[in-house]
């Protein structure tokens, strides 16, 4: 337990953004504030996970940026670069800076624009993707992040573990769910044979198993529990909040399909909260390309090794299935802006735990977690929540 | 008070480095790991801080990188950038996790390659550092850094704080304390006819009013009290460490002479410490522009408005005057390898309070302090310390 719950939370809709990264960021942030009826004054400390601001957005050091545009300078602002874990990095920094006394609320969030209206072109935004890949390594042989999930989907469908036709029903369950979230990148509907028939990017992944390049943000107030009680009627306890990391790089782990830096994280953070995987009623997964939802949902022992893509054709994955995952649209469907996905898998689970998801609303859930995945499976985030 | 202590610290030479990111924090963190006395697998989280590991290195997602380098994957490692304060704002973070009771033992040091090693041109690595000023409203102009600080210091100037032999003072000051220190990037002593005589950079600061492009690195074990006690028979208490952030851009600061920034994380930090400036015996500053030392030391407290300038002049910062400050050298001499300096300063006064300084060493100092600035002065973090 952390002493800790999520007041308010809002996101920006993913997709394309014009705007510079401190006034996407602030959109979404001052939507948390007002969730959360705080005063700005009254946040104690930002923390902003954000990946490839130099890179691509020519923008390093964005936290005082982004404290000056929110109108509260003064304040400590930390960046947390996790790659695509950083905003649940940053996150599990915010319950730590309350927990150790330091803090009574905090704002935390996460922006990022790697979509066209950046100006660069898909080869410059693909390399920038790649610097978090190892550079002596990974990088020289020209290995991308498609490549690096190809070769794991690969070895884990030689290991007899899903079949690419189990893949395809990741992307089409998690468009279905993305079709009905207003906030998300794509909301069309697709079949099975659309997936199959779409282009190679890298076999065995096709055009529909792959994220694409989203931007946007996403912010949490959370707040001390006694201070979330005052602000919210119904605030959400944060259970636990625990990062693992893994051997680097990819070509070093023992066995290229076994996630253990996922499952790692997720013993940590079941362990911290004191809940078997069993008691997860709906769940957030990083789905970056769709053999990694299959493979997590193994990882984290919500599925049994091998049974994630049967399940999933079975439909116990969807929004009315045993365990519902990715009702948000996941990174797949509702797209992938980096150092904000974390913390929107969070906003994601905190709205269904209140039970304001509208038609994509999964039955009355009690528990919810998030899992993020950062680089090619160098770290995790796993983070536990409880219905109010 | 923060219950933290040092155990042991250590830092590579600064200067050019050949070697990898992750070799390169490696050598430094091992260093620190020996001088704590401490088992790898005792580390319960690492904090690393980096600035341009993406935009100059090409490698982002440092953090799992290192900790497999260093032979310990698995354990929580946080990236974290906070422009030319990102070691020392990892530094906060590790003290935060230790009083959150998120870990006892925790490794945190910074590593960077800014110099002509990385192969890149001199134009390129410039342009790398100003992308930690705005990108909307200060790099559009061409503004770099020196250009920011020689503004600021013109202002100082047409007010009477100080003049153009102050300041070259203080870089006759550090480079003679970086002459003793085998770490310093500069060792040659210079004389203040050198200064005023060296090339124009942007007026009024000359070469040798500006710190170099450095690689290297530094890292601090870093313990809860009662773990320090056995690592170490003379821990060195960590009394506060606080951040504050400051108005951005620097043009829309209502006096851009008054560094409010840093005056306000000093603020903090001697008030979390219980100490008064008066009981600073020795310090560590920002002296990336021989300038930023003169107005750090205002903006503390540790000097009145207006005197810093004489103060130098008349020797009182030098190491056996009666607040000696930057004996390692400072940023101007022992060098500037930005992810790495902030826990380089601790380094520096962790080994003062140790008395192990050699013929640098001030005399017997019991309270040290640390001032790191980030970007234009968009941020700062002050630490202070209290011998065994």
């Amino acid at each position: 337990m952390t002493g800790t719950s999520i007041a308010g939370v809002d996101m920006t809709p993913f997709g394309e953004h014009e705007v510079s990264l401190p006034e996407l960021f602030a959109a979404a942030a001052k939507g948390a504030i007002s969730d959360a009826g705080v005063s700005p004054e009254e946040i104690d400390q930002l923390y902003l996970g954000n990946t490839f601001g130099g890179e691509i957005s020519q923008q390093s050091h964005l936290g005082p940026f982004v404290a000056s545009y929110l109108g509260i300078p003064g304040i400590p602002v930390t960046r947390v670069e996790d790659a695509c874990a950083s905003s649940s990095n940053a996150f599990r920094q915010a319950v730590q800076s309350i927990m150790a006394g330091r803090a009574d609320i905090v704002l935390v969030g996460g922006v990022e624009k790697t979509s066209p209206a950046t100006g660069l072109t898909t080869s410059q935004r693909t390399a920038a993707f790649g610097q978090a890949a190892d550079v002596d390594f990974e990088q020289p042989t020209g290995l991308t992040f498609a490549g690096a999930f190809a070769m794991v989907a690969n070895r884990a469908i030689h290991e007899g573990l899903f079949t690419e036709e189990q893949m395809a029903a990741v992307a089409v369950k998690n468009h279905y769910n993305g079709s009905l979230n207003p906030h998300s990148h794509f909301r069309n509907e697709i079949e099975v044979d659309d997936v199959l028939e779409s282009p190679v990017v890298a076999d065995p992944l096709k055009l529909y198993d792959c994220c694409p390049f989203t931007d946007g943000a996403s912010a949490v107030v959370l707040a001390r529990d006694e201070h979330a009680t005052r602000l919210s009627d119904a605030p959400i306890r944060v259970l636990s909040s625990e990062q693992a990391t893994g051997q680097t790089p990819l070509h070093d782990k023992p066995d290229m399909a076994v996630l253990d830096t996922v499952a790692q994280a997720g013993q940590r953070a079941f362990a911290a909260a004191d809940i078997a995987p069993t008691d997860v009623d709906v769940a957030e997964v990083h789905d970056c390309f769709t053999p990694a939802e299959l493979l997590i949902l193994e990882a984290l022992g919500l599925m049994a090794k091998g049974t994630a893509g049967t399940a999933t054709v079975e439909g116990q994955t969807q929004l009315d299935g045993t365990i519902p995952v990715n009702p948000s649209g996941g990174l797949k469907a509702k797209g992938h802006p980096v150092g904000a996905t974390g913390t929107a898998q969070i906003v994601e689970v905190a709205n269904q735990l209140w039970n304001r998801c509208d038609n994509r609303q999964v039955d009355d859930p009690m528990i919810g977690i998030t899992q993020n995945l950062g680089g090619d499976f160098g770290s995790s985030v796993v983070t536990v929540f409880e219905a109010p």
